[in-house]
């Protein structure tokens, strides 16, 4: 009997396998999660793997893969897991890709984890201080700051208020051993008894129009603690942006109360984090908050109006520094909170930590960002040269303006195929619940898989004249995935015209944002060395049904790569690094602004990027090979 | 008939004069006040005057006036104002020397006007701002920064995050037309429509013990726009000031009260001077606050316990900046609060704000500054070098431990005299009110007048070996001021022996303060320039009783000078001025303290000056002359 060893390298693991057996086989063995939605039947495609060793070991590409693999995948080594069965002795590397993994695509709070030198803004230090005699009284404060410069620091800034008050008393608590924290290494922000320096802790958050992600960290080693999320709380004072800021403009009462819903919401997951951590919020001596524009303004209390009306300014672009107390956060009431800058008035401080998390501005390779959302923000360039656009790329992606899209919620469809003999769809929803509705990353899978099996045109139209049970006319021609026998909400569930022409215009507003970046840029898709998608749709949507629809430019796949929430990851990462701030500042100043709205291409660019993928498939030959083969 | 001319210069007042009248006849036919306790018999001594020309047409010198004035007096022109008569016809120029002015004694409040060049903390700029377009998209901040720094300002601390959340409402509530109020050059502080620049105002408080008193001033032009002052509502926590440090020790909850009443009292002084003067208590932007070390302490809302413990060190001794809002003051809630500097554990930021308004650092004359309180705190020096101490001179010129004290109130016997032939004192009270009781100006008159009268001893003993039925012994010796039948408390009012002995240890504590001061400067009593009395007893109190008694060095009253509430004046100067700010760190720098209790003479310093005026009385040459002439 044959026997093959397969080797799951990233993974450190190892497993034997006999004949007949696939990649997908192995790795349930040994727990490898791979994404398969098809169960195995080899017609979602998404169980993609790369073979680095042995790959004459396997059977023959099958012909179900080379639909879903393009010939330049193929010829890298790329096998649908499913289809690739061990035919002869011998061993086997495989490389699991990120966009095949399970874990990958379940962490919502989760996102790329870029190295920093560990430079917190504030430090602790423990003090051994000599008492104050008659023969030569000095007063505690100055004791103290003696202590500190005999250490090189020069404390230009003071001691703050509340340490003050508290400082004397510290100072004979600890018997003359005191810990103080120090800011940017010239502020005192607080001084405490005896030895507290192991206690230092941060607290990053990215406020998201939709979610609010925090992370609790260790500034003294760097590591985090504790993490928690939870819907924005705005959400009931307008589902979409723009409502919240018509709602917040009203009155400072308004934008007052945006903003203390949100505190309220951090200082909540603050809670949360910290008990369970085992600390105290008193502990937590630094924050930094991240945001579009929007939030920006209203976590700061800011009136966001003129957001809202051309030309779009935003209060402010620098940096903000503003006292945690100040904003009604509750951590150390000497804490501050550093709020990255912004670029422009929809290219907020949470582009900004992108761009940090990504290191586009600051790596040689050319590479683009998109942080995927309701305006989906771009940046492309490198260490010479980096621009940056918003596109208003509208809720679809997040189930919006869909019918029966839904968040990616429990029986939220996420994935699907259709297969092209039948044209009978598969589909996996969240939690392998019964199916109710489309997610997100459901509809662009869908409008994908109906592509390549030729449910729909180029054009976006579904082809009534197919004879499939499936393809029905009710006020409009649509595609029905889930019949009301098989799910949960009484009805069927489908795809309509109307939905298809939703993500045409959405991906269009992104693809064509991407196209006058690189025009500006001077440069093709194939110099595109890294496409980094970010967000919660960035990380659940399915990277070539995104490139199928025409989303962005069609680079090979293996040069995506999933960011997750990158936004947080950029948040973490100033708050561990005073060189990272520095360096926001710089990147803010640097990224060129591209306003789309004034770009006279933009027009006929949104209207050519309406087709699927594009109305000049030259711009997408890998798509075109697809569609060509199912067509 | 004798027909003279009387020029009161300083007044600008002239009068006509017939033979045999007096200069102080003179002086109440123009309204100018002279104060004559005895009411014009020559014997209380008060009614000094200076005789700069016209001399000659004068009657002789007469045996009440060498009485009351020494050689060198006479020398330089010194008369009793009801004492000199018109002999000869001429024209006499007349200077009323402060400590003979009535409208002196009266002003609480009121202090040394010292000038400073106008240069404050907050200053208001109108900027006419360019609009954003569409093509050029710039932040409202960034569009502001940068009109600034057209002006060549460098705003490195930011905006301040009020301001920061008012900033794109106010640029286009102004249409583009904006007041800035910036902060040492380098923080913005507020942003409004419009021309605001009119209304820049600044508070100062003199937060005493006894007394709080606030000053409005117009910051622009330097003007006092109001006073007002109250009791310091901390007394009924603690008469005395060790009383109110061990009531706040005993908890953070007591010293957050001692901390809030203060800032209550203030906001009410505040809020009607504002309203007196027809501003928003949000158009003032900065605050100075002094006090003596337990003051502030508590209106900083610092723990004073290790104040009262060896080696009485303050929490801090350098000047602090905190945020109005931090302390609960209702400034502009951006406005910042600056507190000079301490020097030591009993000499505060209050005594720093006298020496800044007495200016003796920076002169060049020696000059000695007493402020004279429970504690007196005492700097010697000029501008080559300073010292300071501070005395426990104890409660008894506030009319503390005296057997019929009281405050300075209505009724209160404030001046006293003893006719030498009869032992018959007569007494002027607070408010011509029938006496009540005696305060601290008035015992130590009294005192005085009873040792120049032989009615006590040097030792401070009485002498009841006179027949007279004013001296008697009830428990301990007395001597009666006032019968019950003349006065409102049913009671004689006397001088008991006891408190004679109280202002024995009070006017020791403060003479053998100063007689160290001087020893460590190695300069004598006759080489000091000027004397600078501070505080409400300072200003009540007769200077020559108070040297009669020996209470400081025995100098020509000339150089006397009244300062009033200095540490009220130097608060305004640092209100006005970023140098005099720069000048008080400065200055508590260089300001030596001597702590009295370390210096081995000390005690016996202190004993020698429990005699009256001293045990040698070589060191009062002048009081040895009254006392010789009189006994």
């Amino acid at each position: 009997m044959t026997n093959g060893q397969i080797v799951f390298s990233e993974f450190r693991k190892t497993v034997e396998l006999t004949q007949g057996n696939s990649i997908l086989d192995a790795a349930k063995k040994v727990d490898v999660e791979i994404s398969a939605v098809c169960g195995g039947r080899g017609l979602c495609g998404k169980c993609r793997v790369v073979v680095k060793d042995g790959s004459p070991n396997l059977g023959a590409v099958t012909r179900l893969e080379t639909m879903s693999l393009s010939k330049e995948e193929l010829a890298a080594g790329y096998r649908l897991a499913c289809c690739a069965l061990l035919e002869h002795d011998g061993t086997m590397s495989i490389e699991v890709p990120p966009e095949s993994r399970v874990e990958q695509q379940r962490l919502l709070v989760a996102g790329i984890e870029t190295a920093v030198i560990r430079n917190p803004s504030v430090k602790k230090l423990l003090l051994h201080l000599s008492k104050s005699s008659l023969e030569n009284v000095k007063a505690d404060a100055e004791i103290l700051l003696e202590a500190i410069t005999r250490l090189g620091l020069h404390i230009d800034r003071g001691i703050d208020y509340d340490a003050l008050t508290r400082l004397s008393s510290a100072i004979r608590e600890g018997d003359w051993s005191v810990t103080v924290g120090i800011r940017d290494d010239r502020e005192i922000v607080c001084v405490e008894p005896g030895d507290t320096t192991q206690r230092t802790y941060g607290l990053a958050v990215d406020v998201g129009s939709t979610k609010i992600a925090a992370y609790l960290l260790d500034l003294n080693e760097g590591r985090v603690l504790g993490t928690a999320s939870a819907p924005n709380p705005q959400i009931p004072y307008g589902e979409d942006i723009i409502s919240r800021v018509s709602y917040a403009s009203k009155s400072g009462q308004n934008t007052r109360q945006l903003q203390g819903v949100v505190i309220a919401c951090i200082n909540k997951l603050l809670h949360d984090i910290s008990e369970s951590a085992g600390i105290k919020v008193s502990d937590v001596y630094d924050g930094v908050l991240v945001g579009n524009t929007v939030m920006h303004h209203l976590f700061l209390g800011i009136n966001p109006h003129f957001l809202a009306l051309s030309p779009y300014p935003p209060a402010i672009k620098s940096s903000v520094n503003v006292r945690a107390k100040d904003i009604g956060l509750k951590i150390n009431s000497a804490a501050n909170v550093y709020v990255p800058p912004n670029v422009a008035g929809f290219v907020g401080a949470d582009a900004v930590a992108d761009v940090l998390a990504t290191e586009i501005c600051t790596s040689r390779p050319l590479s683009i960002m998109i942080d995927i959302g309701t305006n989906t923000e771009i940046a492309l360039g490198n260490e010479q040269r980096t621009i940056a656009c918003s596109c208003a790329s509208g809720p679809a992606f997040e189930g919006g303006h869909i019918e029966f899209g839904m968040r990616a919620e429990p029986g939220a469809i996420e994935n699907v195929y259709v297969d092209p003999s039948n044209l009978e769809p598969g589909f996996k929803t969240v939690g392998d619940a019964r199916p109710r509705g489309i997610c997100g990353s459901g509809i662009v899978d869908a409008v994908a898989a109906m592509l390549k099996s030729g449910v729909i045109n180029t054009y976006g139209l579904i082809n009534t004249k197919l004879k499939n049970s499936r393809i029905r006319i009710v006020r409009a021609p649509e595609y029905v995935l889930s019949w009301r026998e098989e799910n949960d909400v009484n009805h069927d569930i489908s795809v309509t015209q109307h939905d298809i022409q939703e993500i045409q215009l959405a991906k269009a507003a992104i693809y064509s944002g991407a196209t006058i970046l690189m025009r500006h840029l001077g440069v093709r898709a194939s110099q595109i060395q890294r496409v980094f998608l970010a967000g919660a749709f960035g990380t659940y949507v399915d990277p070539q049904s995104a490139v199928i629809v025409g989303m962005y430019p069609d680079v090979p796949l293996e040069r995506v790569q999933f960011v997750g929430n990158a936004a947080g990851s950029g948040a973490r990462m100033a708050l561990l690094s005073r060189e990272v701030r520095a360096n926001a500042d710089r990147i803010a100043q640097r990224i060129e602004y591209v306003e789309l709205a004034a770009d006279p291409s933009f027009q006929r660019e949104f209207t050519e990027a309406m087709q699927l993928p594009h109305k000049h498939l030259t711009r997408f030959p890998t798509v075109a090979q697809l569609i060509a083969r199912e067509v």
